[in-house]
This record gives C-alpha cells, structure tokens and sequence, in this order.
C-alpha cells in the first residue's frame, strides 16, 4: 500500500494540535527556576513574551539578523535635517564596508547584517555590497505630493518582506530592521502623529540634532504636511487596527525605508520571527505593520527608548491596540538617537540571555535546591 | 655584543613614557567617528571611560571573567531571610553545576565564570568544581559580635585579591564580582549605612523577598548592629577616602564574600582590569574598595541599578568621593534582584559594544561622509 512508506513505523495515536504556550505557562517554568520568583525582573517578562512568540518554552534569539533599509527623502529639500542628502549615500556605503556604528554593534552581538538600498539617491554600482531593491532614488517632498504612489508603497513593502524571507530562509530566529534616511524622522514624526493623534509639538524633535530655529521649521513642515494629507484629524490612537488608515499615512507621509521597515516586521511576523523595533522610527514604522496586520504585535519587542519625545506616544498607541503597557515598554534607555538599528542590536544580547534563562537554567528540584521558608 | 641582539634592527628615538589617555582624548576619537555628535549617548560615556581605566583609544571588553564568591552569615539565624542558610551551600553546587542564572547569562555573554568559598557552611568535599578558598564556615553574627576578626577579614580580602589576579593571568580585561550568602542583602545594608550615613529605613529592603513583619525585623537588626559597632554616627557619606572607617566596616559588619569582593575589585583596579560591578551587595563592596584604595574608582563601571532601596545611597557615596554622577550610574535597571552577578554579566555585552565603537568605527575621513550642513 503506498500510504503505508508514509506512515509512521510505530503505532501512535493521531496527531493533536500542539498545545499552545502561553504567558502562564511560562512563568510556571520561570517560576520553578533556582531563584527567588521573579528576581530576574524584566527578563522573565521578556522570555515570557518570547515564548509565546516562538511558541516553546526554550525561546532562542541566537541568530538575529540586521536589515538597514536605506532611501532618501523629497522633504530633505525643505531643509529639515542638519545633514545634506548626500549622507545617505554615503553613509550606506559606510554600512556596505562595515565602518558604522551599527556593523560595530552587530559584529559584538554576533548578529548578521545586510544593507537594502530601497531608495537612496544614487546609481546602484555606485553602493557596492549593498541589496539592491530601489523602488525610486528618493521618496517623494511629502509636503508638496503624496511621498509615495500605491505602487511605490507596495514595491518598498515587498521589499522590506524580502529581507525578512531571506533572514529567516538563513536561520534567523530574530530580525532587526533599522534605517538610514536623512530627513526620516521627519517622515516618521508625520506617520506618529497621523496614527496617534499627538501633535508636531509631540511627534518632532531634533532628530541628528538641529537647532532651535530649525525644529520650529520642522514642526511647521508636519504640520503642513498632515493637513494637505488629511491626516491630521485625530486626537488619540485608534483602540483597533486601522489598516486603511496605515496604508494612506505610509503613502502619504511615510518613506521607502520607513514602509520597508514595515514589510520586514509583517513578514518576519509572518514567519516566526522576533522582531527587534529599534528607537523611533522603528517604533513608527512597526506601528503602521501593526495596524496592517495585528498578528505582528506579539513578535514585537521594543529595545530602545528614543531621545526623540515623540517615541512615548508611539509606544503608547502599541497599548491602545491592545498591548500590555509593560510589553510596549523598551528593554533600556541608553541616551541613543542614531538610528541605524543600533538600539536593536544592543538589545540582542539581552533577549538572547532572556531565553536562555528559560531554556537552559535548572529548577529548584534538578539542582537539589531548597525553596523559601 | 650582546645587548645588540635584543635591540632593534631599525634606529628608534629612545621610548617616551606613553602619553595619558584623557576623557577629552576619547571624546574627540568618538567625535570624528561617523554620527552625529553624541549620539551614542550613554554609550560614548563608557567608551571613554574604559578608555582611561585601560589607558587606550582602543579600549576592549572582550575577555570577561565573573567570579561568584559564596559564604554564609550567622546573621541568618535572626531571621532576616526567607531562605534557610542550606540555600547558600546549595546554590553554590547549582553554580559549578553551571544551572544557576549566572551561569546561563555568562555563556550567553561569552563570559568566562569562577565560584570561589570562602564561607559556605559545608565540607569542601561537598562543593565539587568550586575554588576553595575558605575562611570559615560562615562570617559570625554581626548582631552579636564582630563579623570577622581581623585576620579572617585579611583573608577574605586575599581570596578575592587572588581570583583577580587568576583572572588577569588568564587574559581577562575585565572582572566582575558576585555573590552568593543567604543573609547577604543584611550585612550589605548595614555596610551600606556604616560608609553612607544612610539609615536602616533607607538601606534595608526585602531582599530575596521578605514580607513586611520580616523587613521591619531586618531593619530593627541592621540598627541594633550599627549602634553595638559603633558605626551608626554618620549623617553623610565620607567627602574623602576613609580606609579606617571601610576596614572596621568590613569587619564588625561585612560578610566574607564581601570583603572577597572589594578585594577582588582592589586587585582588580592594580592589574588594569575594568572592575563591572553588578547591583547592591556588590556596590557596597566596591564602596569598600573606594575607600580602601581610592585608586580603584576610574575601573569602577556600575552595571545594573538595583531594587534594593540603598542602592541610590551607596552610588551617591561615590560622588562624594569624586566620581562624576553620570559615572555612578547604572548602566541599566532590568528589575534584577537576584545578585550572583547577573546584572553585571548582563552590561557585558553593552561595554563590548561601547569599547568597540572607540576602536572600530570609521571616521568622516576614512569613510567619506559629509559633517553636518
């Protein structure tokens, strides 16, 4: 009989469904550590929420992979930056040959790194080392046209899915997307406030570090901007996922980078993925995947607060869409704002350690232990 | 001629002594790095100061060794755990059995980890693959009398000044201290308001986890210990180094893998090992160490903020001895409250990263980038 070369050579009952890990289930394990229950803070929480992410109670973030997502921006041209548009390019082929801050950082972790160009403002033999995926060179002055078309929007999603279906086809147990724009967090404070309500006196900062004149100009460009765009009609986050409204605020105001970013954590959802949400940006760009599809938000974990003010009012609205305010809350604050996926990456080693605890530390009764009195 | 065999075969100008690394020096390295000025936040702050405490603009964290110093304290027969005292001899087994968290945080840091007796309570037959270094089978009760002699105190401070050395010899570039004793979180807050001033109301918590007849308790024995010994007088903490005052400390109301600890770290400082010192047991031992040598302080990097409630104090007690507040601050809060090392284990990767950057990134120059318009 054929079916019988397929069958199983021992007689077994038939398959159930797996059961489910869930957050109880994996404090019960944390809690029959040898420790004193929940002395390892933060942690436990984490390597809970790992658990459930991966479904098993021996997480594993041993091979995380970094996804820089690299374009220009049309409202460079407004002069929103204290850097020229040409430090995209320049700096993509800093990532390329390993010289940045974040390849310093992912090398220490251990994590792998590609570079995707989805937009920068440059001839592709010009970025050697780099993914090449340009939708255009350069989204489009959100303050004067919409900064991308449907299609452009999709062609930076597709790419940003792309990068995840790589990392995970190359073992990726996590993926950290981070960014490199001049102008994004520009972009990023327009997509803030287009899916929180909060203002451009929130949502702006000083991003690489402009001065006071410039941030006024700054916050007038977001503002102006979110009402050409419609998008400005909020006063607080939506409390359900509103797919239509992510889309048009990420084609509206969004960036190549910014909505790839977004593609990567559907995708790296998608796939089993933890997905690493590095400062601002990052944060941005998963809250738009997040209203795309709310099956993304157990994956995500967020590593860094931003110095950037806007950053609270983007975690917050993870917890209006049903997250747990500790969930919403990043793993530290270490005074960065550079983007890059450097915060992610420093928080690597701290999940990796998460779920190793669950994974790998004896119980109470293995190692002979005594409990409290 | 004999000496010509050993010379040089080119002509070199006779060897100045090496300049001084300074803060500055770093600071301006970090500065014509590629990103904007500061951006790394904290993270350019430790860079620099592992640059000084290693005396090179290439400073590096790569070789860590955790050293666990387990003892027992009579003190623990007043109650003031919610352990018994058999938890310290049996966690010491689950730590060379490598099941203990340490363990786990240490592999996943790529750290190298010791444990070393000097007072667990039990043959040393009993504690397979531990370092024996014992002084006596558990400090005495500081309630009733002194904690240690003088010679017991000695020795104490040897066996941790001998692990330091051990890790040097096996090309560690930095140590961290831990710890094990059940009854620790007692003598640690008694030491804490001998070199502080601090009251018990300050410098007790819960510990492992006491409730709240126990932690009044707990208080009520720190008080009564600090007016028999005499060390309750201070308002404030020390302005200058007081070596009398950190050694009587030690003595009337440390534990034997405290002194280990501040010894470890004296050692440590000497040998130009970067000293991580991981949360409130291990504060106020290096707090000890401060005052003994205050030599060691520009080692000193301060880890993981504790929820002991005196943390804060003894972390103030090293601006009053000099160190600027942003140094005395903790790398990060995680909510640990285990001790062992965890939460120094859990910085590694952080300092790692900071050295690297220092050493790694490329400049504006090398790599081409555009400065700020």
């Amino acid at each position: 009989m054929l079916t019988a070369l397929t069958a199983p050579t021992t007689t077994a009952p038939p398959a159930a469904a797996p059961p489910r890990v869930t957050r109880a289930d994996a404090q019960a394990a944390l809690d029959a550590k040898t420790k004193p229950l929940g002395a390892l803070g933060r942690l436990e929480r984490l390597a809970a929420r790992l658990a459930v992410a991966q479904q098993t109670l021996a997480p594993h973030v041993e091979r995380a992979h970094v996804a820089v997502f690299a374009a220009d921006h049309g409202v460079a041209a407004e002069g929103v930056s204290a850097y020229p548009s040409a430090v995209t390019r320049e700096m993509t082929r800093n990532f390329a040959a390993g010289g940045a801050a974040v390849c310093v950082l992912a090398r220490a972790a251990g994590c792998a790194l590609e570079v995707v160009d989805v937009g920068v403002d440059a001839e592709p033999d010009d970025l050697p080392g780099v993914v090449h995926a340009k939708v255009r060179r350069g989204s489009r002055n959100l303050l004067r046209e919409a900064a991308m078309s449907p299609a452009e929007c999709d062609a930076a999603l597709a790419a940003g899915r792309a990068a995840a279906a790589r990392a995970a086809a190359a073992g990726a147990d996590a993926l950290v997307p981070g960014e490199m724009g001049i102008g994004n967090t520009t972009s990023a404070a327009a997509l803030a406030s287009a899916l929180t309500g909060a203002p451009p006196a929130v949502t702006v900062g000083r991003g690489t570090g402009v001065d006071d004149e410039r941030l006024a100009h700054k916050r007038d460009v977001v503002a102006r901007a979110l009402a050409r765009h419609g998008l400005g009609g909020l006063t607080d986050a939506p409390r359900a996922p509103d797919p239509a409204l992510a889309r048009r605020a990420l084609e509206c105001v969004g960036g190549l980078e910014i909505a790839a970013m977004a593609g990567a954590a559907l995708e790296g959802a998608r796939r089993g993925l933890v997905v690493v949400v590095d400062g601002y940006i990052a944060t941005a760009a998963a809250l738009a995947a997040a209203h795309l599809d709310p099956a993304a938000l157990p994956v995500l974990v967020f590593a860094h607060r931003s110095a950037e003010p806007g950053h609270g009012a983007a975690l917050a609205a993870f917890v209006a869409l049903g997250l747990e305010a500790e969930d919403a809350a990043p793993v530290f604050d270490l005074g960065l704002r550079l983007g890059e996926a450097t915060g992610g990456v420093l928080a690597v080693p701290v999940l990796r350690a998460a779920a190793r605890v669950l994974g790998e530390m004896a119980t109470f009764a293995e190692a002979g232990v005594s409990g409290a009195a």
